[in-house]
């Protein structure tokens, strides 16, 4: 165990700027995928790098900064700089100025690094703008398909367009996907976006799963009346239909949260044409669907299509519902979890080992059987995706020298992990 | 009672070219209150008018077109050519397109009016843009306050600036104002926008009274939240909240409408932040209350506020209402109710005596003590507010006939009256 010097003031200098790059005025922040504030951010933190960083960037615009770049193998250290709609000052950004300050600390001591470190900035981690997560790594990985790139946006930008718009090219995307026997392993630090840690006043966590959703974008169509001149009983509302709709959806996640893990979500609605004196015609709104135990998460799908239909049906609407997504749960690798385990334990910081709410680019990693760590740190009162996101200096400074005792001691992998 | 000859095809070829200004790629029209829209729709009603008409446009954009401005007393024939967001044809427009074929159809007969004709074109009559209706009529009569010009539009943009922006002057309104001992009374015509003729088989109503609304904008206001890793009992979703109060407005106005008239209706909803990873903070949404018993809508309301504040109470998310729109029910005058029923019996056309579920301007000329009588053709399957709106040409001819007649024989009103 070493504690190499962590500059705490320089971590949160890196936070600050990077909160200027599209803040909002109503305190959050917005650097959408593929935004030119996203590129923006990124510009920023490769400037930072010292200049024995080797930095590539791919043909989607995700970022590889390494100090040495005839090595075999490489430690990853990434996360991402693009936000949600008025987020936080952490999620995602936090995970990189922590990784580039544990390298800078190693670089700064006395110690040698185990393999050397890559820097890795992942674009679009986001789903706000195209309703597709975690955009840049798993191009990285080769695991984007034509239909991701067909996603698109509010305005109907598709995400390839987006992408050619930012500068990129999708197109030979092939061209540039990482190696997988060149690397090591994968690891990123997160705020934990739930409550246990702020709770149980621990300052780390180590990830053992994470839960992957399944979405679906729902169309609700009834009939445009006349507010006041439509007797209830010969209507066919869409938004009172909806309402029904997104009442069930909760029902049913909550009592589903008694018999395993699950959450359910509706996080927006859309009215095309609504107004105060019209019986709505016409409503469209999301659904997100996560656990980290897939038959239990089949299970709540089937009983949610199966109520929304019964609704519709009922009302005389009709009920349109497209997949958005459909990701399966992660179970992250045991060696990471006890190498990480191992530091933790050996600078006597509190901290357990819990599953994920959220999906990171670490789950990618184990896609592609690259072994990942997924470290958090406390959300203040569990806040996440909201300008009041924050965390403890303490929890900062043993995030940080859990990574940098990360770098110095390498991961017991075996061949066959590889 | 007399036959002019009605010319539908002029009808017809009035409507078409009217909706085509502001016409939408779904089908409709979208012609709102203060917009350029309106303007030349204004625009070519009036160039259609005949060089004897001396017209008039008051301080707020309303246009009076008479035949003769020296004579002491006229007849009011009237309605508006603004549109609610992608709506229909007959809405407003063939209120204005009958009153001038059945001044044009006099004209060319050898019949002399009773009492000199107006044709009164109201402005912003649809509450779609500012939350405030028969905005034209009100400020006419007097009615318009400074807080009603305050009112802003989805962009922020207040009333009394839209009315600047279309080339008007609101601040001194008060020196155009209609003088009520002029008016001997006004009629308008206006499709039913409900299913009472259509259901009947009958081709004319004469409307008894006028339901009238109460409205407010709710907004609920939770914590925003990941959807992926805040469990189900640790949210202040707003959506759900929302949903759950929603329903709740339907069902509190299927259960009052049993004990009497009511409609209750949410026409619209709106999620500043929304996005399918989020539990989402923030939503508003309108509610109209209608009836034409006062007490009984009184009471609707009364019961829907309890039901929010216990909502928001047991979900411990915020709640505010703000008061949009507070208007009485309006019973209608029984002079030209008589009056309009012995023409229309008179001319053997099926007819029926009916509430009305929309205020219109009429409506205000009662208020004003302006005797007022509003008459009603078929929506088809009771539609309006819609692209599908839609009459018979019998109706057409009918109403159109019905107004012509009451030009001819004035109505008996007597000097108490007036």
């Amino acid at each position: 165990m070493v504690r190499p010097h962590i500059d705490v003031g320089r971590v949160n200098r890196r936070l600050d700027h990077l909160w200027e790059i599209g803040s909002t005025n109503r305190g959050g922040v917005t650097r959408l995928a593929y935004s030119e504030k996203e590129s923006e951010a990124i510009d920023y933190l490769c400037n930072e790098l010292d200049p024995s960083f080797d930095i590539r960037t791919d043909k989607i615009g995700n970022v590889y900064a390494t100090l040495d770049s005839s090595a075999e193998k490489s430690l990853f250290l990434g996360s991402h700089l693009d936000t949600v709609f008025n987020g936080g000052r952490l999620d995602g950004t936090l995970g990189l100025v922590t990784a580039l300050e544990a390298i800078e600390a190693v670089m700064a001591s006395d110690r040698e690094f185990g393999i050397p470190p890559t820097l890795a900035i992942f674009r679009a981690e986001e789903s706000s703008r195209f309703g597709q997560h975690t955009i840049g790594s798993r191009g990285a990985l080769g695991m984007l398909t034509a239909e991701d790139l067909a996603a698109t946006d509010h305005s109907d930008v598709p995400l390839w367009e987006a992408m050619l718009q930012a500068g990129f090219d999708p197109q030979n995307l092939s061209t540039s996907i990482l190696d997988p026997t060149a690397i090591e392993a994968y690891l990123e630090l997160h705020i934990e976006q739930g409550r246990v840690l702020d709770e149980a006043d621990d300052d780390i966590a180590i990830v053992s799963s994470i839960r992957a959703p399944v979405r679906y974008q729902v169309t609700v169509t009834g009939a445009d009346d006349h507010s006041g001149a439509t007797p209830m009983d010969l209507r066919q509302d869409a938004i009172a239909a909806a309402a029904e709709m997104i009442s069930a959806i909760e029902r049913l996640g909550v009592d589903a949260s008694d018999e395993g893990d699950i959450v359910t979500t509706v996080g927006d609605i859309t009215v095309p044409d609504g107004a105060v004196n019209k019986v709505c015609g016409k409503v469209s709104f999301p659904i997100d669907i996560r656990s980290n135990d897939l038959a239990h998460r089949d299970e709540v799908e089937e009983r949610i299509i199966d109520m929304l239909t019964s609704i519709a049906c009922q009302r005389n609407v009709n009920l349109e519902y497209d997949l958005l997504d459909r990701s399966e749960p992660v179970i992250m690798d045991d060696t990471i979890i006890e190498w990480l385990s191992t530091i933790t334990d050996s600078l006597s910081v509190p901290y357990r080992i819990i599953p994920s709410g959220g999906g990171h680019d670490a789950m990618n990693f184990e896609h592609a059987n690259i072994p990942a760590g997924l470290i958090f740190v406390p959300s203040l009162d569990g806040v996440s995706h909201n300008p009041a996101e924050e965390t403890t200096e303490e929890a900062i400074v043993a995030g940080t020298t859990l990574l940098a005792n990360a770098l110095i001691t390498p991961p017991p992998i075996t061949d066959s992990q590889n």
